[in-house]
């Protein structure tokens, strides 16, 4: 039935340690619904996907958008083209594979999909087994920790340059543009997320959407940026004050970077991603700005940009070695503004590598 | 228990047609996990939101990164804000409306927020009642036509803009970030989607993603791109030929807009979506090129690039005034290149009103 070539590295290896996985957790095969997953496991780019592996095939279901890319990046997988998104051709490889119990991430398998295939396949059973790519995707190889790195130095040049072309009298809109056009013009895939560029007051909201207020030279403006680079993304933030820090933020900015310090300096592989989150949450409760800081203080990045380990209160996952993780603790006073400062940290053998080498320093101009 | 404000226009509106909705199915609320849906009925644009509305409330959900901007777009909303994305909270709401049977769109509910819904909620009854916003969001008002009119008009000045300054030698990454970065100058919130930029034989992969091959004198390039103004979206795909039509291609260029012609032609209210793809494929199959006609005629536009109608072969929906569709048919020649020709139509009272005013005859410079 099988007539394709062997898979090449990494994705080889992967697809042998996924079965092992199946073995363990006796399922004969799992099905792979979400993109990212697909592309870690199969270098298969197109966004019309699903990937079933079982202990001796692998096998790829598309649209005949993607025939040309199937064929020219998962030569080893077998090719399934699908006339339609509906389950029933999915079901069909399942029942050709024999497989009885089939793994699925829940959290990629939506309810009508779900019990479109429950109908569809009768017999065979359909087993949540959530973590099983994405506990593998924790831990990056060399190959993707290069990818990660050049996705941060492309944004760090991206932004050395803004630092060169910002003027007070620009909107939002257009720095966050310009800074995705620059780092596209640098070799990056496109922006890892649309940029957040938020001036004064707008800084205190976390997740701004970039709108016509304009910079100035008395507030601070917060730029939250990525790269994504052959799939893999960064993630930074940094404040540019185009004149000098207002009084009311002195303490906040002050109270962020030693938060920012603090945490990052308790990353090492063994510790719980809980004790990261409140090294910086303890010190910026003391500084008496605990509600302020309405997030967790960091999240894995890969080829997702909020992947696991989330620094979050209650994850007691201990680091290991080859996690990529964010770092970045906030304060945000509404009708004020907000401070917010995100390093990319690797996990090493022995603690910790900051990726980012853009001074964490506020920058004044 | 509801202290707040009245939904201004067009989300009382919007409001009160779910709650109808909602009594004729027996649905006692419902509950919104998409971000589109939410904006559509809401306004609410947070990226972690979830909409519970019944007979009398309004129920927003999301967390303290988006508690200002729930004030600023929602106020008429009750606000919940949660701390984690366990659905602990939300079934905490759902149990003091007294909700015992509540519908929720199953494309938009993965298996785990499922399982753990049902599991906190007891005695409710979860009903996937599928199709019942996408449903009111096929046919667009006039507000939200003004925004997809707005949407082309920017996509269109910047290719215009484009046609004055692409060049031999520019790869097609160069020339897509050029592309976005200038719709995001003329006042698009960002890129529809990432332009798909694709030079010579790239462009016979329909969903090609740009890379560093460069622009020659001899080779069609393909371009579909759109923008996205104030969250409305505009998708267009021309061909430019910066020397002239290759011989191999001639044919397919005259067929793709006959095809373009003749299923924009038949595109009026009471027609069934599938007619309008049917009278691109039968032009396209009798020059003979069936095959090479990979993907369904068009789909509707609007906060999300990809929505009802497809005009796909067996959808027998039949057009309303109010739908705006794309029109896109495709040839494509593996390893020689392909021609598509995307234009966006309005589904009129008396028939059709083409929105994109660039001329659909391929552009030779």
């Amino acid at each position: 039935m099988s007539k394709t070539p062997a898979a090449p590295a990494p994705y080889a290896d992967r697809i042998e340690r996924l079965r092992a996985a199946c073995r363990q957790r006796k399922l004969d095969g799992y099905l792979l619904l979400n993109r990212m997953d697909q592309i870690w496991l199969t270098g298969f780019t197109g966004e019309d996907g699903a990937v079933l592996v079982n202990e001796r095939h692998v096998v790829l279901l598309t649209d005949g958008r993607f025939d040309e890319t199937a064929d020219r990046e998962a030569p080893f997988a077998r090719k399934v083209l699908r006339t339609s998104r509906t389950p029933d051709i999915t079901a069909r490889e399942i029942r050709r594979l024999k497989i009885a119990r089939l793994g699925f991430d829940p959290r990629h398998m939506n309810v009508q999909t779900f019990a479109e295939l429950r109908k569809a396949l009768k017999g065979s059973r359909l087993n949540a087994a959530s973590a099983l790519i994405s506990d593998m995707r924790r831990i990056k190889d060399p190959g993707e920790t290069a990818r990660i790195r050049r996705a941060i130095e492309i944004a760090e040049q991206a932004f050395q340059n803004l630092l060169e072309w910002l003027r007070p009298g620009m909107t939002e809109r257009e720095v966050a543009a310009r800074l995705v056009y620059d780092m596209q013009s640098r070799g990056a895939q496109e922006a890892a997320f649309q940029p957040i560029v938020a001036v004064g007051p707008n800084a205190s909201l976390p997740h701004y959407e970039p709108g016509e207020r304009r910079v100035t030279q008395r507030e601070g403006v917060l730029i939250d940026w990525g790269a994504r680079c052959d799939w893999y993304v960064s993630d930074l933030t940094r404040m540019v004050w185009p004149g000098s820090i207002p009084p009311e933020l002195a303490k906040v900015c002050k109270t962020v970077l030693e938060a920012l310090e603090l945490a990052t300096a308790a990353i090492k592989p063994g510790v719980p991603a809980a004790k990261i989150d409140q090294a910086a949450r303890a010190h910026i409760t003391q500084a008496g700005f605990g509600k302020q800081f309405t997030h967790s203080t960091g999240h894995g990045i890969g080829l997702d940009v909020h992947e696991d380990p989330g620094l979050r209160k209650r994850n007691k996952l201990p680091l290991e070695a080859g996690m990529v993780v964010t770092v970045e603790p906030g304060i945000y006073l509404p009708g004020v503004g907000g401070v917010r400062i995100e390093n990319d940290v690797l996990v090493t053998e022995t603690g910790h590598e900051v990726l980012s080498a853009l001074p964490a320093t506020v920058r004044v101009r």
